[in-house]
């Protein structure tokens, strides 16, 4: 960048399957493959500048993406509607960018969000499924889903989710709005959608890891509300395995 | 087996992701990984008895299947409602069975067959896909499916289909009857199943290769019938990649 050039910020929207990357984010002094490493590979290449880029959320190792959302500052002058086939010539196959889009100076993928859509996929058979196997979880047991939506109707609104959230990231405040869970079943597929201002840690996995629960009748809608009350992460659900769920979609 | 023991012949249904197999073959004097190598390793392991199976057709090293159907004999005594469940504890996650049955002390996998179902499907779309990138093949450029349906008109009922056939396999005759090619477009995706009394090697992926040079205006319907009617390889179109090919069901 020489004086009086003009940094443009550029936003893409990825998506990856996340079964061969260690998450999002990239870990300082280790060799694992991210997906944030593997993005500013490939555009410093592109760009022939040393690029650094924000995501919208960092997701753990396994789990996918199909709407995550990315920006980052360049000088150089690559036109727009170039970008996306210039950046998925030189990905790797389990990753495309989808979109790419010229944005204002403050926009921040992650700071500018309102929100963002999850998905987690249940393959609900006594069979296991070959094609889906690393974008579903195989759940053999007979689940009631009316119990499952009663159960999910408890958590909607504006709650402290200590109960559903991990160990191991800090964040100031436990409490989020949830503003949806849709079941819907496509059998033998079963798919929770979760919309949200933010999740916490693990949120989403936990609260599916519940819901199953309250899907094998080993928990009432009523029980459901008292964990989500406790504030007890103790209470609640397993965390379910990563490679169910996906990053749908964030919301500007 | 003792004297006067009876021989159950037992057909399993089978699922496999071809990804990670070099065909579904024994390759006599390798170590490579074939789908009959490991359904044979599985089964033998179950039974307690050295066993062989038969498969209803070769798939080639990448291609998939829904439906591939094998039999086997066994003096074993487990229940047939027991077989599916424990088969699938022992198989590797790229595959599945599906479906276990006894049936008739005549019936080949292979020679009972009275048909087989296979699907090509296409990816059709600039942006490539990442979840089902080893599943479907990706054609960035615009088809014209009207015209594809009006070349694959013109290859139905009994032909010659010399011209559809790789070298390699040395089969008496290349007469077939192809009794159907449906071509469903569910954007993106682009499936086209077709089923035959039975298929030369390599005829899908060929027919397939030369009905997306129609679909390009590259070849008209009148021309793909000159070229089936040419018995000449070297006048269709190429052999697309073995991923997007999948064997859906073998007809008794």
């Amino acid at each position: 960048m020489s004086w009086g050039e003009k940094m443009r910020n550029i936003k893409l929207i990825i998506q990856y399957d996340g079964t061969n990357y260690h998450g999002f984010q990239v870990q300082a002094g280790t060799d694992v493959a991210t997906v944030q490493g593997v993005l500013e590979e490939v555009l410093s290449q592109l760009t022939k500048e040393k690029i650094k880029v924000v995501g919208a959320g960092r997701t753990d190792a396994g789990v996918h993406a199909r709407g995550q959302v990315v920006n980052f500052k360049t000088g150089c002058s690559i036109p727009i509607d170039r970008f996306t086939m210039a950046v998925n010539s030189l990905l790797p196959t389990d990753m495309v960018c989808s979109s790419a889009e010229e944005v204002a100076d403050d926009f921040h993928a992650s700071f500018s969000s309102q929100g963002k859509v999850y998905t987690y996929t249940l393959y609900n058979s006594q069979i296991p499924t070959v094609f889906d196997r690393h974008y579903t979880y195989h759940v053999p047991y007979k689940l009631d889903i009316p119990a499952m939506r009663a159960a999910a109707a408890e958590l909607l609104g504006q709650h402290d989710f200590a109960a559903f959230r991990s160990a191991g990231f800090t964040v100031k405040t436990s409490i989020r709005t949830l503003r949806r869970i849709d079941i819907e079943e496509k059998t033998p597929l079963i798919r929770i959608t979760f919309e949200a201002d933010g999740f916490l840690y693990n949120m989403v996995r936990i609260i599916t890891g519940t819901l199953i629960e309250a899907g094998r009748g080993k928990l009432t809608a009523a029980e459901v509300k008292r964990i989500l009350e406790s504030c007890d992460r103790k209470q609640a659900g397993s965390t379910v395995p990563p490679h169910g769920l996906c990053m749908e979609r964030v919301l500007y």
